[in-house]
């Protein structure tokens, strides 16, 4: 199936980024990979076939196609372009013609038009070989403007080095460019291959849950929307996690849903307020189970015009990512581990060491960089001294480090991260409670607190809990957290000690989820995949954005129609709301 | 796919329902004709099989097994319960066995337990027929309580006849029974194959769109949603309607979405404030192209345990719907037109008739019920009269009237409406505007502003614009509207006429789509269909809530977790907006 979106989308105009390089590279290997029915592109529509798929076995067909005007030159060529590439038409010169020509060179660039015809060969020494299309090109009987253009504000193939801002602003004319084709068409594929191995390989349901939802408490994150009863409100859900554990009640054995979630951050860079991910739950399953299931899933997906993956993937503790690579997502595609030389300087009479180690849990860390002498410049040290300094009491400093000294690295020529591999890593054992960052003495769920204690670690819960390892595990790809989920409490009791003895919960606000489980709930586990954050890395798009159709900006606006937007009182009054205008400053010094 | 899918619900326990006992008795042919494979429905998890599958070719297999306990006899036998059938169990009776023993006489009904043994032949005579699994029966070995059940609040298979709020209070339990888990299992198994014929058949591109969005003018059925920003509000759309129109600009060609749509209609039957609709677009397509598509997706996903769609479906005038049926969505599964008899009584003398016929448009229609007098008793007849005086001024009065005197027919034993008949039919050639309900001098749109005038009727637009007909259709199932779509205006200037001119819209609050359409939009329309609808007509379900996992109650609650739910004011300051509580009688009283 990929094999003709790489096709369509390798020729569509200049790449201007690695990516799509790549995609032209591979495409004559993808054709070949793919086994799949190609889909029929020209049934029910006006057009016999798309520009793009025009080659000399097309030779001597009347054809109708339907396109954008893309290119005209002298008034004797036009390059017309659809979703599937380009194709060069023959304006006709001849006076019986005078019509067709009329419209074929009056239309602005990127009028719509329909052209009907025959394909013939290019006179010799006129063929194209960087064109897919370029040994033929259309002798036009007929021609219609469908729809006239009007001046752009800019050309669609300079589009993607336009700020972003105008690209958000006139999205459908961004969405015209070859990136942003073939982004939205490899991410349906993939989808489509995941629902494929789901669905129809392993049996799974895809069920579709609710996103008017009851608030989650203390969901500072959840969007609220007002019902017409007054003061009651719905909330727009992070994810299904209530409703996937409630299908494993209700018996349905294997979920998955493409999930729409929200999450209101306010304003953070390459966030989205909506998202998707692939949320998935099973009964009677252990973690290794979930694991081969989404590597499985993953293998299965994966584009045919890179490499394919291998499975299973690593594992690695968390402990250990936080040992070595100094975060919970370990970019394992170098090495630079962060060893601990504490040893080494026990004795020694430098200051500032003797100093550090002397502290409780004082340490002394270093990142060993082959060739660094070689390759690193003065003010690269001194930058990396300045971040280290800058940074010195967060506790996730040597990870960072780690990444900064790669970038100095990559920056001067060494090839550290392979842009064409694909580095997956399992985290697991993560502890099931961290402290309360305001109040250090309580503790909450690392993760959420439906998840289940270590098996090994059970015993620990009633006497010190902040011990307890959980069954959650994380999936990483190349140092981004692209998933993560657990095998979660099934025992009614646990679940209860859990949310009100450990975490000090109101019980009565889950209730619902306390009684389910109480009534024949089955051991299951589960996971969600970022689907978003998984289409930017395996596009090598620079920002989420470019793999979402229409997304907001990172102030959460959408900038083409201008949401949020205001709405007047009287459209508020069945929801029982007002707003509350903030009074500015000049007012407020007024009233004191 | 559907014959997996049919066996396993088609033994889970005596169903209740007509719909049901059609699965039963068809599951043999859809075995037969289902050449897609099986799923693996025991990959990742710790059983070998499910309960359901075990014939005699296991025969000698040791298996393990996990499920709920459904039924237990004289602590000899246990009836063990998953998704995919009933299995029996021999409860082991020798001393070494006593713990095995233990927990599988001890553990309540609906307890879920693992076990592991051997699957034997049932003894000469206690085979039963009736239970696909009757040929064999488990010999366990060892048994594992993996979760005990309290004292449900009434049995899983008496759940059906309970109240609606009880089932939709324990949704969980209820989501155990058959006719659910069919119903959700088919959902899955029909939008998977909508997906196939889309997206690897005919290469539509499944694309999401936002469901934080701009309210539409006037959009009183529109949630709300405060953002951080005081005063401004996302809203939730009614359907991706501008989005999907911007992406045909966008030059995606082929659209579709499996899309969550909301509508908030208060308390309404039957209705559900988030539902889901297969939403479709094209470029370069024309009604006849819409229909074909939809003709062969439906036929392509139609279940294999039902009669196969014959293709095209008949296609009627708005006009000639209303006037043979009353109505703009005849059911076609029976006759009985609406006859226009007032040329028969022209000359007559009787006063009333007379009457009727001397008012402007005043009309003597019929129906004819054949052998209606053997049929109907006097009391029938009498209940016709009086529906007739009741609805008496309402124009679609003998559309309303057929379907009553069918009930009627069909309450006297006569089979009028097949349930095994599925009655698709398309009606087209609806007017582009109706007069506005409060002032008829104003024209609103009959469907949306983006729908295409008629093209033989674009001339009367700027003269006599409530006679254009539009290029909008409707596909109808049974009596029941399960999809509308439209050829949309794809030119600027029309649009705004429309908008501007007929509507008197605010052109502003949609000036990114009419720039949009003048920056080369390709001719394009599309169709949405109304899945939970179709759903519910395709398994036979009393409500659409049977074939939605968690549906809210009629007054829009969720009556498991008790939403929409009450917020502290504090979590309302970051959206800048309080609640404006409805003063009492009381208050207001005193307050004159």
């Amino acid at each position: 199936m990929f094999c003709w979106l790489s096709r369509l989308c390798g020729e569509l105009s200049t790449p201007t980024r690695r990516t799509t390089q790549l995609i032209w590279s591979s495409a004559a290997r993808s054709m070949v990979l793919s086994s799949q029915r190609i889909p029929e592109l020209s049934s029910f529509v006006a057009r016999t076939n798309t520009c793009g798929e025009l080659r000399s076995s097309h030779l001597g067909q009347e054809v109708t196609l339907c396109g954008w005007i893309q290119f005209r030159r002298q008034n004797i060529f036009l390059v017309l372009r659809d979703f599937h590439g380009l194709v060069q038409v023959v304006i006709p010169q001849d006076e019986s013609a005078a019509s067709v020509k009329k419209i074929l060179c009056e239309a602005p660039m990127e009028s719509v038009v329909q052209v009907s015809g025959t394909v013939i060969s290019r006179p010799p020494g006129q063929k194209n070989p960087k064109m897919p299309t370029g040994e033929i090109e259309i002798k036009v009987k007929t021609a219609k403007l469908l729809n006239s253009c009007k001046k752009l504000p800019f050309e669609i193939k300079d589009f993607m080095k336009k700020t972003e801002t105008l690209r958000l602003q006139y999205r459908y004319l961004d969405l015209r460019s070859v990136q942003m084709q073939y982004n939205l068409r490899l991410r349906s594929q993939m989808v489509m291959k995941m629902r494929e191995y789901l669905c129809n390989l392993h049996g799974f349901v895809d069920v579709e849950t609710p996103t008017l939802f009851k608030r989650t408490p203390g969901g500072a994150k959840e969007f609220v929307i007002p019902s017409r009863e007054p003061g009651k409100f719905y909330s727009l859900p992070q994810s299904p996690q209530q409703f996937k554990q409630l299908l494993m009640v209700g018996g349905l054995d294997r979920y998955f849903q493409v999930a729409r979630c929200y999450r209101d951050e306010g304003s953070r860079p390459d966030r989205q307020p909506e998202f998707t991910q692939i949320d998935i739950e099973m009964s009677f399953v252990d973690q290794t189970g979930v694991q081969s299931l989404i590597e499985g899933l993953l293998q299965y997906s994966w584009p045919s015009d890179k490499d394919p993956l291998v499975v299973p993937f690593p594992s690695m503790p968390f402990a250990e990512a936080l040992a070595s690579y100094g975060t919970d997502k370990p970019d394992t595609r170098f090495g630079m581990k962060i060893v601990d030389i504490s040893d080494m300087f026990r004795n020694t009479e430098v200051g500032f060491l003797q100093d550090a180690l002397s502290k409780p849990q004082g340490t002394v860390k270093a990142i060993c960089i082959r060739k660094g002498a070689k390759y690193l410049k003065r003010k690269d040290i001194e930058s990396i001294r300045k971040f280290a300094a800058d940074h010195f009491n967060e506790c996730s400093l040597m990870g960072k480090l780690r990444l900064e000294c790669a970038d100095l690295l990559e920056a001067r020529g060494v090839v550290l991260r392979d842009p064409a591999l694909f580095s997956f890593l399992w985290v697991v054992d993560f502890p099931l409670f961290l402290p309360k960052e305001e109040n250090p003495q309580e503790l909450e769920s690392a993760h959420h607190p439906f998840t289940a204690p270590h098996p090994s670690d059970i015993h620990l819960l009633y006497t010190e809990p902040h011990k307890v390892r959980s069954q959650h595990y994380d999936l990483v790809l190349n140092g981004n957290e692209i998933g993560g989920g657990s095998i979660r409490i099934h025992n009614s009791e646990l679940q209860h000690y859990v949310l009100d003895t450990v975490l000090k919960e109101d019980v009565k606000l889950l209730s619902h989820l306390l009684q389910a489980l109480d009534y024949g709930a089955p051991p299951h586990g589960g996971i969600a995949l970022g689907l978003d954050r998984l289409m930017c890395l395996v596009t090598g798009a620079p920002s989420i954005r470019d793999v979402i159709a229409f997304p907001k900006s990172f102030r959460g606006h959408d900038l083409m129609s201008n949401a949020p937007d205001s709405i007047p009182p009287e459209e508020l009054k069945p929801y029982h709301i007002q707003v509350s205008w903030p009074m500015d400053a000049e007012t407020e010094r007024a009233h004191r």
